[in-house]
């Protein structure tokens, strides 16, 4: 059997870009001999790197050890610099889990109220409240309109604070941050380096620290800042987003080429929400398939895969995808595919022709068709 | 001028060893193809060769983002896991901030009481309560004997709970792990990655997470594992534990060589509190001279050391050697020297050599004698 390379998910984790020259920066940035100062120097530059890319304050981005820890501080230190208020937090139950799980424990403490509701738009407060979306589904990439519901909110009411999950959507998808108060993003999710992240904080928005220690990143992270991946991570997104339309037709070609699927089988639906989906990620339904085996299949052939978001992979919880309102019958046979520029189509082509046989295959094996 | 480059200044960071050979691992551990599967199995032997380094279960390794994270995680997931108990947790006032900090945090929010005393014999308490204090001072290479101090509180109440902050002490000084419960370990300390860390958590201690999502870490530490950088820091740790008491030697040598001007320079005190201090780490005072002046005097010679702790080393805050009791005079005149098994003997002759040279001509400039 013919073993491939071919790796499409890319929403799970991303190989990463080789680092950059600088990283044989060596020193703690709080030292203070010149090797200290060299690493601060360079953690200043790359936070400025990292601000423009957000046309923000370079004060106005924290670094984190990654999208989980990023989420949790804009939930969770916002929640607790203003628990004497007790907000309330919004989120759609189809959000990942490190945005779920920090509203979860807020409430628990009695910091927060958890309302999680599908439909923003509902969303009507006149007092100071948190609203947490995601920019793009890790499940089915979706594309929420994050800036035009934020602008909606914010016209109901200025105090609203919005705060967007963008670790799939970062560097890919072209967001207004007009209205947009929080901004999470993940370095391995974007071929920088795990263990990386971090979050825009617009200035005004008071948290707390949720790590507690040496005073680093402004006071709002404490820990030794890792110079290195954070460099790696800014090269990245720098270069990525230097490339953002050029990368995204190239990717939109590829997941085309994979979506024609939905006419080349019968009974393959594409899953999603909305009517715009990111080029980067596709959920598709194989009817009578369990997505499980399917995956496991392609992976024997070398192509990498999977059911949907990778922390709920291996875990028996409710799929995001029932959730978001699919049939069992859909999310059970659902696979996700997600892209990065460094795939081809052609590498879609022969990923495509392995599925036809596979689950043309399988189907009659099943005595379906 | 000869530029030297000459690192002293370990406790703050150390060079990292090169990656071993798995570092082309890719892949997210929660995904379900065989890319995930392979990055998942070397997570897991990572995890076994550092229980093998603590004598403990796999299950009682907890990776993190770094030395910082895990004092936070034991601290405040103890804290939290026993907030309708309102436990007490006691340290002492020359802890690390990452120690102080979130115990203050956790005092603030009502769910634990800080003690902060300096004589951990004074505890006498008959409920569950959490002891924290470090192996090895990061300011001054104190040991304090943690095992002893352990097993007396434990006979005394064996409900009380010990933390350890092993960042300046894992895998350069032994310890009976007996009386212990929690230890926390940075990676970038020992020659491991920045961005890594890790907390041993026996069987039966309670924590609640501090970042939550994901459910990685057996649920007790969210977020997509930096898998290549925990391998790196395995390995860095397996490395130096092989190799303790060969550089544990070597490391004793260098100290004693700086440890001289003691003797050949008039006012030249050491600090520590305790008689027994790790070869890693030496604080001398130089009466008289600023130790931010020489510093930087010998930063631009390219000899790097520093006034105390880098987390402190850039702020004004008040100086830890005060809080332990030193002079001002002491306090303010005090270079710290932490050495590594990668450091020389002959580094350290021509450090002293340059010492002596700076230190009478500064003094004569002043003055003084």
């Amino acid at each position: 059997m013919k073993k491939h390379n071919i790796y499409f998910d890319n929403a799970a984790t991303t190989p990463p870009f080789s680092a950059p020259e600088t990283s044989f920066v060596f020193g703690n940035a709080s030292s203070p001999h010149s090797l200290g100062i060299t690493a601060e120097r360079f953690l200043n530059s790359a936070r400025k790197e990292m601000a423009k890319i957000f046309s923000c304050r370079e004060n106005e981005i924290i670094f984190t050890s990654g999208g989980t820890e990023s989420n949790n501080l804009a939930l969770l230190g916002f929640a607790l610099a203003n628990k004497r208020q007790n907000i309330r937090i919004f989120s759609a139950p189809w959000e990942h889990p490190s945005v779920l799980e920090p509203i979860r424990f807020a409430n628990e403490l009695g910091f927060a109220e958890a309302i999680i509701l599908s439909d923003f738009n509902k969303i009507i407060s006149h007092e100071v409240c948190l609203v947490s979306l995601s920019q793009v589904s890790h499940e089915t990439g979706d594309i929420f309109n994050v800036s035009e519901i934020a602008a909606t909110l914010k016209k109901k009411n200025p105090k609203i604070i919005i705060h967007v999950d963008g670790v799939q959507g970062f560097c890919k998808e072209s967001l207004d941050f007009a209205n947009i108060d929080m901004y999470s993003f993940s370095g391995h999710k974007i071929h920088g380096a795990s263990g990386v992240g971090g979050l825009f904080v617009r200035n005004g928005i008071r948290l707390l620290p949720i790590l507690h220690g040496g005073g680093q990143e402004n006071g709002i992270r404490a820990g030794t800042e890792n110079i290195c991946g954070i460099l790696q991570t800014v090269s990245a997104a720098a270069q990525l987003h230097v490339f953002r339309d050029e990368n995204y037709l190239r990717v939109s070609a590829i997941k085309s080429e994979i979506a024609e699927l939905k006419h080349l089988l019968p009974d393959v639906f594409e899953n999603s929400l909305t009517k715009e989906t990111s080029p980067y990620i596709l959920s598709l339904s194989f009817i009578g398939i369990k997505g499980e085996t399917l995956v496991h299949l392609l992976s024997e052939k070398g192509i990498y895969v999977s059911m949907g978001a990778a922390c709920r992979s291996r875990k028996k919880q409710k799929s995001l995808l029932e959730t978001m309102g699919f049939s069992k019958e859909r999310a059970e046979s659902a696979v996700r595919f997600s892209f990065s520029h460094l795939n081809t189509v052609e590498e879609a082509s022969i990923v495509k022709e392995i599925i036809i046989d596979c689950v043309s295959q399988m189907r009659r094996v099943l005595g379906r068709r």
